[in-house]
This record gives structure tokens, sequence and C-alpha cells, in this order.
């Protein structure tokens, strides 16, 4: 059965340099793909890796530093040039839509497909969206001016009906509402064919949780309790602690805690400084906390099962 | 002595690419860089040339399409970051400066530096700055929205003073200024020794003009008639004469048409449309009305002698 898919697109900051793009990811799903965050240069990323900007469904922007959402214009006129017909929706801080809006206007772009703004502003956890089977919520970081993460919750889903037993019992199309409800079956004769030998369970639901630009948080921790795989920054390491306090960033040591405390299961983090080329040390401070991470690069592709 | 030197950074236009970048050129003067155009991934060509963005001294923005300036904000940002102290001299449309103003307000961005904004609005040629011993230029194109050219005209300079010949005839430093501006020099014995034995001349001065995006257009001829090096879009081969006649821009026939009758010295053509992944075609077709042309590409470096 399908299970999402992580690309990772850029997991630099906001200094550009040769060997890491600035921050995008994109979540595959089984029907659509949507957007997190989109530095300059996303655009070309999704070329590159042959991701087609036509399957994406929704963009969700993290915050107005350029790094996270200087390649939205671009990419936004790039579907109109391609013909994109459908509707995109976005979600961000109000104040982007009126730059995209001005950005439109002076190019006197008038857009071929419908673009649904969703303005994000809250104060503790809030749902805003439901796609693809999954519940998706955003949530305040604390960072230097007004910054959302994302968290895409899998609803559960009910079995497969398991047609080697449909075949093997007979069993009439009426019964399948039945047993897909978790009913059992029984036969002419009499005998009870248990559910779970004629169900093949669904996966295990996963959940996926963004939180990329962050100082280390009670509260963010708290939001994405108990989420499968957590994305979390990791912009220094933590001989640069104060440095990181400065700019409301986080350590990767700060990372690995926040897994842990948050329990989640797997834990990749990003967003390194310019300072870091390799990322290794980086990986090495979060594992000795929280040995499930791994350090994001570009062109990493993850399969988020649970 | 120095000659400038122009490196392309991106030739494409707006439909991205993997194998082209948007517009965006860089032009060396002896001390000082300027950019003309910043298309998205701008400050990634740099860094990947090598091409300090602390040397750019001024920006020229041809118009408010998002692959001639989307770059922008992500370079004036990373300079911020960088460290730059320098003023820096911005020339474009005034709704730009509008634009940039609301985003460094989003980001909460103080820069470092001063930014100077130059707002270009002319229906005619204008001279609009000095710098390096250059006249600077623009003048209208001919395009769906304002857009302008830019013109770079090199000053005519003195001729240096041949050192070698200063000792031969024992010349007193007194009258080095009498002979840089023209003057012979009279040995202690009365032979004249005439002043192009003293003095190497300067190159012929130099100059170079960029148009881009452009419908052909007489108007654009004149304003750059007898340029030495010409950059001209060309968008389509000839056999699209209606799309570009239909969005603006000119095919490779019409680019060497122009620099024909401009009477310029060479032509460089760019700007090329996302189908055409190989630029042969265009540049057989450019040659055909006008030898001395060069089919740009990204990474292209040419140094503007006369």
């Amino acid at each position: 059965m399908f299970r999402p898919e992580l690309f990772i697109l850029g997991c630099g900051s906001a200094t550009p340099t040769t060997y890491r793009n600035p921050t995008a990811q994109l979540l595959r799903f089984e029907s659509a793909d949507v957007l997190i965050d989109c530095g300059e240069g996303t655009q070309m990323q999704l070329l590159k890796h042959k991701l087609k900007s036509s399957r994406i469904h929704s963009i969700f922007i993290s915050h107005l530093h350029g790094d996270h959402y200087l390649g939205l214009q671009g990419l936004l006129s790039s579907m109109h040039l391609l013909g994109r017909k459908q509707a995109l929706h976005l979600y961000g801080p109000a104040a982007l839509f009126k730059l995209l809006d001005l950005q439109f206007e002076l190019s006197e772009t008038d857009l071929r497909y419908s673009l649904v703004y969703h303005a994000i502003d809250c104060e503790s956890k809030q749902h805003i969206a439901e796609l693809e089977g999954f519940d998706v919520y955003t949530f305040p970081l604390n960072h230097r001016i007004p910054c959302f993460g994302f968290q895409f919750i899998e609803k559960p889903k009910g079995g497969n009906l398991r047609m080697d037993r449909v075949a093997q019992y007979r069993i009439p199309v009426s019964e399948f509402k039945n047993i897909k409800a978790g009913g059992d079956f029984i036969t002419a004769n009499q005998s009870i064919i248990p559910n779970s030998l004629l169900i093949k369970p669904a996966p295990a639901p996963v959940s996926y949780a963004y939180c990329s630009d962050t100082a280390y948080d009670e509260a963010v921790i708290k939001a994405v309790q108990g989420t499968t795989w957590l994305y979390h920054e990791a912009t220094f390491l933590h001989e640069l602690k104060n440095r990181a306090i400065e700019t409301f960033h986080s350590t990767a040591l700060e990372a690995a805690l926040a897994a842990k405390s948050a329990h989640v299961e797997r834990l990749i983090i990003g967003h390194f400084s310019s300072r870091y080329r390799e990322t290794e040390l980086l990986e090495m401070e979060a594992k000795s906390v929280f040995p499930n991470t791994q350090a994001a690069y570009d062109g990493l592709k993850v399969i988020l099962d649970a």
C-alpha cells in the first residue's frame, strides 16, 4: 500500500551556498503532492529531481524570511506559463498574499488557474486542512518573526478485503460491506470465518511534523507530541548555543532533545548554517541524545512509514 | 590595459529549465562590477562562478517580469547577511522599490548598507549614471510591460606615458603633464621628441548595449546605433515569428537585422525560449544576416574589446 514520501529539495539556511539550497520539501501522497516552504531556486530543484509541479495540490509557507519563500513567485508564474488549470491552495501568513498580488500586478500576470489563499495565524495548534486522508495542523514556532510549523496526521484506514479469501470461501458481494466494517463471514455450513482472516490490515497511520525555523521550545514539543516523523531545524552545533539564542534557531542537540521529549519515532534535522559544509558532526551530536536521527541533504528521499 | 568583461549568468527566458538560468549578467570593470537583471538563482550563479557580490557597485533591472528580477531580494538579503557596508545603487522601475521595501518590512530586515534607489522611466534615451569611466544610458524597449535597455559607453581616455622613454630621454617630472596633454618633449640639445613616441595610446573606447526583452523596433536600433557590443534577445527562431509578435519578443533573424542596422561590431544573442535546448540553429539563423554573432550560454565570459 502506498506510503507517503518526503523529498528534501533544500535544507540550507539564509546564507546561500553552492552545496545546499534554501528550504523546500515536497511531501508526496498517493495522488497529489504538497510543497512545504519554497526558497529561491525550488522550481529548479523540482525540475532536477523530475518532480512535476502539476502534481502539487497545496503549498505551505512557514514564514516570510526569504530563504523560505523567495522561490514561490517564480514557481507560481511557471505553473501559469505551463498551462496549469487546477486550483492551487496556498497556506501562509496573510502578508504573503499581498506581496504575490503586487508581483502579479506588476508583471501584468492574470493567472489561468485559481490560487486559493488560506491565511495562517494562530496562537495554538489549529486544524487547517484535510487532504489525501491526512489532517493538516499548524502551530506557532518560536522565531524572530511570526513562523508556523505544520503537522500531517494520517487518519486511520480500514483494511482491504482479501480477494483470495473471497474466492476460497465464495463470499458473495452482498457480504463485503459487513466484512469491511469488521464482521466475520458465516459459511453455508455455519462455520465462522473470523474477520482477521478476510481483511488485510492497513499500514499503521503515520504522521509528519515540520519545524523550521524555531528556537527550542516546550510549546513546540507539545504540538508535535507522538508524531512518527519529525523534521526539526538544527542550524548550529551546540557549541554555538549563544548564536542560536540570538537568532531564534536551534542546535542539533536541542533538535534531538525536542524529538526525545516529544516521543517521536524518527528525527530528520536540517536548515544547516552555511558554515557547515559537511553535516556529520551535527548528526552525531543529535544521535548522542536521539539515535534515530538522520541529517537531511538536498535530494534525500524518505518513505514515511510508521 | 584592463578591458571590461561580460559574464553571462543566465540567458534563459520565463519558463525554467535545467539547462539555462533566467536572465542575469555581470559586467566587470576595473575596480567594480555591475549586475544587469537578476533572475531567480542569480546569487547561486555568482557563487558558482566565484564572482563576489561585494564587488557589485550597481544593479540595473530592465523590467518586472519575474525571470528578470526574482533573484534580487535574495541577493540583497545575502549581501546584508554577509556584512556589506558600502552603498549599492539600484536602477529600475519605481514599483520595484515598493516591492523590495515591503519584503524587507515583512522579514524585519534592517539593511546594514545603504540601498540607493534610482527610478527609471523614460520615453527616449537618457543618461542615468557615470561609473568606472563609462557613461550609462537607458532607453525604452518594446515589450508587454514597461521595459528598458541599458548602454555603457566608455569615455575616451588619454594614453599612458611610456616610462622607458622617460628614462631614455631623461624627461623631468615637470614635463609629464604637458606630454600627457599631447605635447612633444624638447631635449636639452633642442631635438624634438614627438608625442607619439612618448605615449602609449589607450585602447579604443568600447561600448556595450543590453536589449532584453523587446520586439524588433527601429527606435531600439536608433538607441544602440554604433555600439561595439550588442546583446539582443532572440527568444525564437524566425519560423515562430507570430509567437514573437504575440509575446513582444524577437527572433534570432530580427536580432541580427537589428545588429546590422545599428552598425554594431559584435552581437550576442540570448533569452532563449525553453523549447531550444541547443542554440546552434538560433546562432546560424542570426549569422546568416550578421556573421559576428555568438549565442550566449550560462557561464560565457567575453572580453569587451573594441
